[in-house]
């Protein structure tokens, strides 16, 4: 099912002169569509997975995609105006064939003959998107790309092959558009937000003296799809930046008396990454690591204050910022303390809490908000969580204490 | 250390007009420098990591790189001129510090001050690309960059930035010199297949009626990393395709008495990524399975007769697509059968064993030949393997048995 909003869609359309959007990023097509993209998708090149978003929100979805992804894809052919191409994987439906002999009418049966592409045929799905763009009286129209994703060489292409459209820049509307999240979006990040603290809590079990961060990683993990199947849902994918002690690059670091164990993990449900992170230390803290914590801790809670609908972005990165301050950091400075999460590309999506960004938090994004220190020599503390912004303020969709926990003697 | 061979690169960059390339790509950028691209390059945007080579094989290779990425590349500052823009990303050395009113100093120390930018300073990582051509007397050369990776967005940016210079496309050098794998190459793309039939057979062990995708995907993975830990090295990344039984959309299948298993499976060390694929079955196949694996296996040893040096692509797509014809399926099409493997952005590398492939075969490359028969209503059967190209022929890198092997009663 598609994540998009057509209306709003088609306000932010509206407002930059465009007819319509076509998405090129497989992140994106699904978003539009509700369709996986598909394996020909593997290589980054635009074409194999297309999505056309008319501004007329009355104006079904239309789809260029494979022959391979369609398989999972006919449920939708009502709403979504889908044609397909042919890419190099054969297949065959075979319910009634006995032998192989029967194999050839199988696939004259189902049309299915003729040979395949090397990979995809990129101009075959730009001449598809040709006949959509004709079909709809947009063959001569203004129209948006995800030009923040396609490569050069594919959009010169494109414009070779469909010359009659003016073709616009559309990264930026995308962008508005993913921010403001529907339920099922904000379901998908609460259930991946909690495998992620689940495994965060089978890591706690983990740890001991000279454990190593390949050990804290699979018990992350373990925990993480423990929570899924027990959810009965499964993890689309998975990441973990953990730390043991003093060097941040010492990836061979055991874990011993007074040690820093940081966990920015992360992970994915259909395609939506949580982001969230939880500082330990074995035993008792250093002062300084004490101090440096709690310096961090009160910028995280300032921020938690401020991170509600009506204020900037900016707004919670000076008052972040000054909480530093406060605590005698004046020379630290992070390009940002947070940012909104979902399906893209990176873990970490625009915009970003940074300093002066003009844009308003408003109810339905959902943001992660990281107050981090990284000390060579010391080693990595941060605290990160990730909030639904309800109209009254953020509401967590963690559960760990926010403190550093001690683990062990 | 870089992975690319400068004498190689001089004669395909000459061969083209071009005074050097400059990388984009992360892949391409590691490959290049060998050091990693870091964390600013998540979006798929271009500038964060850069490598500048050179045609002249005697100019020494030049990236722009993040202060974050470069912490862990000070070894290599005496081979390769590195150029390092600030990212969002606060860290400190805090090697002395015994309070929190130690550390601004300790910033000054390392001229580690003032603010950061939101994710990464696009223009200003431009700028210092046009500082280091401006040095090198290329602020008017003929350059190639990857435009089958730079977003159409970035690539404009880029041309506004450094007006001067002739931008080509070298997306087809860098490919032709990824085809041909030095020692190092080949050692990580053997571990990796070795990882991966490890894998496989930890898979074999957990065969059961009744065992379902998850489990099995499970217990590969848990052999390959145990494979990976004996030799001592980790892997960088995995993936599976693992299909049980006859509906290939059916993710929840459970195996059964006559069941199919395919397991298409890869590690990744370093980055380098194997492929390979065996099928098995749940006791006895049906005939028309067993018909079909026969055919597969049949056309598959007739590729590896013919995948030595001097022949072309195209005449081992010829060949397996002949061995199939002579079994029977007619209308069986494969747009490839089998890719160059390696440490690119999709599992499956360019060239391919496609239809009229005039790319010849040649001693170094890497090939992963492959026979796949896709059936709805029968299952998947597949064999794929992985070989160097000796003078001499095809070098396996597997060892598990081409047939269909049976798992139990």
């Amino acid at each position: 099912m598609s994540d998009l909003n057509r209306m709003r869609a088609q306000a932010l359309l509206a407002a930059d002169g465009l007819d319509g959007m076509i998405l090129f990023r497989p992140e994106a097509f699904r978003y539009a569509t509700g369709l996986a993209a598909g394996v020909a998708t593997m290589w980054g090149r635009a074409g194999s997975a297309t999505a056309l978003v008319p501004a007329d929100a009355a104006a079904p979805l239309a789809a260029v995609m494979s022959d391979h992804a369609a398989a999972g894809a006919r449920h939708l052919a009502e709403t979504i105006d889908i044609r397909t191409h042919r890419i190099w994987i054969d297949g065959v439906t075979l319910t009634d064939a006995r032998m192989v002999a029967d194999i050839d009418a199988a696939y004259r049966a189902d049309g299915n003959v003729g040979p395949r592409p090397e990979t995809f045929d990129q101009p075959a799905c730009f001449r598809l998107l040709a006949d959509i763009l004709a079909e709809r009286g947009l063959a001569g129209a203004r129209l948006g790309v995800d030009l923040d994703f396609m490569p050069a060489a594919d959009f010169s292409a494109l414009k070779a092959a469909i010359p009659g459209v003016d073709w616009r820049d559309a990264s930026d509307i995308l962008r508005r558009l993913r921010l403001i999240k529907n339920e099922r979006e904000i379901e998908r990040l609460r259930r991946a937000a909690h495998c992620a603290e689940a495994g965060l809590e089978s890591l706690m079990r983990a740890a001991q003296p000279g454990v190593r961060i390949p050990e804290l990683s699979a018990a992350w993990l373990a925990g993480a799809r423990e929570a899924a199947r027990l959810g009965g849902y499964g993890l689309s994918g998975h990441w973990d930046y953990i730390s043991i002690g003093p060097n941040l690059q010492d990836t061979a670091a055991a874990l011993g008396p007074g040690g820093l164990v940081k966990a920015d993990v992360g992970t994915l449900v259909e395609g939506y990454s949580s982001d969230g992170a939880r500082t330990f230390v074995w035993g008792t803290p250093s002062p300084l690591a004490a101090d440096i914590y709690k310096a961090l801790l009160d910028a995280f809670l300032a921020g938690v204050e401020v991170l509600r609908p009506g204020n900037t972005f900016g707004h919670v990165h000076a008052t972040m910022l000054a909480a530093m301050r406060r605590h005698g950091f004046h020379e630290y400075y992070r390009g940002h303390f947070g940012h909104s999460v979902g399906a893209a590309a990176g873990i970490e999506e625009w915009p970003f809490l940074s300093h002066g960004n003009a844009i308003v938090i408003e109810p339905g994004m959902v943001l992660a908000l990281e107050a981090p220190f990284y000390a060579e020599g010391l080693g990595a503390l941060m605290i990160e969580e990730q909030f639904l912004i309800a109209p009254d303020g953020p509401q967590t969709m963690n559960r760990l204490p926010r403190e550093l926990v001690s683990l062990g003697a």
